[in-house]
C-alpha cells in the first residue's frame, strides 16, 4: 500500500520527524565505526529506502498527538519516526516475500545488491538470492531501530510501556497478516471475504492506521475512550483503504495509479474482489486464467468482465463504503474532540472518493 | 555455530530461563486470539525451533550474573531469555540466507512450511520460496520478542537503558557480520585473514559471548572495568571458538562433529583457513576445486592436503590458541573476581581442547 493520496493536514510538525529520522541514520552510521563498513553499507541502503516516503504513519501519530493537545513533541516525533522505520522494515521484508527488486521505480535493497552481485559475475538466480539475503538483514536492522526509538522516546515509564505494547502488537499483527497472505496464495482453495478482510486488517491497517493513531493519542495523554475510538477509526478506514486499493489494482487507470492493472491478476492475489467472485457462477468459466503467469490483456479483460458481471466489483466498493462509514461512526463518538475529527475527516473522504 | 560442547557450570538457575521462555511463548500464543490462527502457527513454529537448544547464551548471561553477586534473578532470567530469542531470530534468518531447510536433523521453519506447500501441490522452487518467506516473518517475531523481553525485564531505568544498548549493539554487529559473510561469498577475491576474523567476531562472537556476558554483569551491577574485561574475554574466546569450528568443519571426524566435512569446501565458505591458504603457492593448483558444487571426496582430499601443506591448518590452530590466550588474559585481570574466572575457565579449556 502506498497511501500517498491521503493528505492529512498535520504537516507543520513533520519536520521534526524528519530530523529524528536523519538523526537515527546518522547515529547508526557513526556507530558503523564499531561495526565496520558492512554496517555502514546496510544503513546507507536503508536510508535510501526510507527517504522520499510520504510519511503516512508519522502523519497519523502527529495528527492524533496534536489534535488531542499533546505537548511533548520530542516524544511524539520519536514515536512517529519509529513507525516509519517499522514501515521500512516491513516493506523491505515484504519485497523479499514478493520477490520484488524495484520500489518506486528504483532498485530496492534486494535490487541494488542483486545488481552488485551480477556485476561481480554471479549468476542471476544466485544474485537474486544474495540480494534478498541482504534485504532480510537490512529489514532486521530497521525493525530493531523501531524498538530502539520507542524505547528511547523519553516518555515516562508508564507511557513508554504502553507505547512498546502498541508497537509490539503492530509487529505481531503485521507478521500474522503477512503470513496469512503467503498462506492464502499457497492453497488452491479461495479464502472467504471475511478472511481476506482480516488478513488486510492485520497486514496493513493495524500498523499503518490503528497503532500510529493510538500511539499519538497515548503520547498526548488521551483517555481510554478516545484511544479506543481512534483505534476503531484506524482499523475501519485502513480496511476500507485496502479494499479500494485492491479494486484499483485491477480496474484502476495505469497512468493514474502508476501500477500495472494486470499484475494482481497474474499473481493470483487474493483480494476481497476475488474472494467474492469465486463464490459466484460467473467465475467458473474464467477461474483458470486467474493466477496464470502467462495471462495476457485479452485474458485480463475476460477476468475483469467476470468481476463486473458477477457483482464482485460492486460488492467490494460497497464493502469499502461500509468500512468507511464505520470509521465515520468511530470519529463521531463523544470522546473524539472536534479538532481530531476535522483533521481526520479528509482521510475518510479521500478513501470514499477513490471508490468512484 | 552450535557450542554444545562448551559446558558452563551455571546450570542451577537455568530453569528460571526456561520458565521465562515458556511464559513468553504462552503469552504470545494467548495473544494469538487477537491476531488469529496464523499468528498462533508462527509462534508454535518458533517455539519448536527454540526448544531443545543448549541455551548457551543464557548460560553466559547467568554465569556473569551469578558469579558477580547478582541478586535479581528475575531480571537476569528475562535478559537471558531475550538472548535466546535473539539467537532463534538470527538462526531462522541465517537459514533463509543459507537456503537451509533442516536444522538439528528436523525441518526448520522454512522446511516445515515448504513441506506444507508441496503437500498443497505447489512446485518445489516456489514452495521453497514460500518456506523462506515464512521464516523471514517468524524471525521478525523472535527479534521483536528479544527487545520486548529486555524492555520488560523489570530493571531500573538506567540499567534497562544499558541492557537495551547492549542488545542493540549485538543486533547491529550480527547484521554487519552476516552481511559481510554474504558479501565475501559474492566476490571472487578472497578476504584477508583479518577480515574473516572481524566478520566472525561480528556475526557470532558478539551476540553469543560478548553481549550476554556483559548483560549479565550489568544486571549484577558490576563495575565498568569488570564489564569491559568480560567483553574482551567474550570477544576473544568467541573468535577462537569460531576458528576452531571452521577447522573442524573441514578436518573434523564427521561422526564426532555430526557435520559433513565436505560441505564448507563445496560451498566455498570463507574461513581463516581458506583466507590464509589463498595467499600460499600450494593453493594455486587446487583453488578451482574450492566452492565447486560438484566437489567429490577425491577433490576434497586434495583441498585438505593443500590446506595442510600450505601451513593453513597450523596457522588457524595457532591463531585460535592466540585468541584463547587473549581470553585468558582478560579473565586474569584484577577486576574479574576469582569466582567468575573459575566458572569461565572451562570455556577456554573446552575451546583449546577442541583444537587438538
Amino acid at each position: 500500500m502506498d497511501p500517498h493520496d491521503l493528505v492529512v493536514v498535520t504537516g507543520r510538525r513533520l519536520q521534526r520527524v524528519e530530523e529524528v529520522l536523519d538523526g537515527w541514520f546518522e547515529v547508526a552510521a557513526a556507530r558503523g565505526e564499531r561495526f565496520g563498513s558492512h554496517h555502514a553499507h546496510l544503513i546507507e541502503n536503508l536510508r535510501r529506502n526510507t527517504d522520499g516516503g510520504k510519511r503516512f504513519r508519522p502523519r497519523m501519530v502527529l495528527t492524533a498527538f496534536e489534535t488531542l493537545g499533546g505537548t511533548d513533541l520530542e516524544v511524539a516525533a520519536r514515536v512517529a519516526a519509529a513507525y516509519e522505520l517499522l514501515h521500512t522494515a516491513l516493506i523491505v521484508h515484504d519485497d523479499v516475500i514478493d520477490r520484488d527488486f524495484v520500489r518506486r521505480g528504483r532498485p530496492n535493497v534486494s535490487g541494488s545488491y542483486r545488481d552488485r552481485a551480477t556485476t561481480a559475475g554471479i549468476s542471476l538466480p544466485l544474485a537474486e538470492h544474495r540480494g534478498m539475503s541482504v534485504a532480510v538483514i537490512a529489514g532486521d536492522l530497521a525493525l530493531a531501530g523501531a524498538y530502539r526509538l520507542v524505547d528511547g522516546c523519553g516518555a515516562d515509564e508508564l507511557t513508554r510501556g504502553r507505547l512498546v505494547e502498541l508497537l509490539d502488537d503492530a509487529v505481531s499483527a503485521a507478521a500474522a497478516g503477512e503470513f496469512a497472505d503467503v498462506d492464502f496464495s499457497t492453497h488452491a482453495t479461495m479464502p472467504s471475504v471475511d478472511e481476506v478482510v482480516e488478513m488486510e486488517r492485520l497486514k496493513t491497517a493495524w500498523y499503518s492506521f490503528e497503532a500510529p493513531l493510538q500511539a499519538g493519542a497515548v503520547v498526548a495523554g488521551a483517555g481510554l475512550a478516545t484511544i479506543d475510538a481512534l483505534g476503531r477509526f484506524g482499523r475501519n478506514i485502513g480496511i476500507a483503504y485496502q479494499i479500494v486499493d485492491d479494486v484499483l489494482g485491477v480496474f484502476g487507470e495505469e497512468d493514474v495509479t502508476g501500477k500495472s492493472s494486470i499484475g494482481d491478476l497474474r499473481e493470483g492475489k487474493r483480494t476481497v474482489l476475488i474472494a467474492y467472485a469465486a463464490t459466484q457462477p460467473e467465475w467458473v468459466d474464467v477461474h483458470r486464467l486467474f493466477g496464470d503467469p502467462g495471462l495476457d490483456t485479452v485474458g485480463a479483460a475476460r477476468l475483469r468482465d467476470a468481476l463486473v458481471t458477477s457483482g464482485a466489483r460492486d460488492y467490494a466498493e460497497r464493502l469499502a463504503t461500509d468500512f468507511a462509514n464505520r470509521a465515520w461512526e468511530a470519529l463521531a463518538e463523544d470522546s473524539v474532540p472536534a479538532s481530531t475529527r476535522d483533521e481526520l475527516a479528509p482521510v475518510v473522504r479521500a478513501v470514499l472518493e477513490r471508490t468512484k
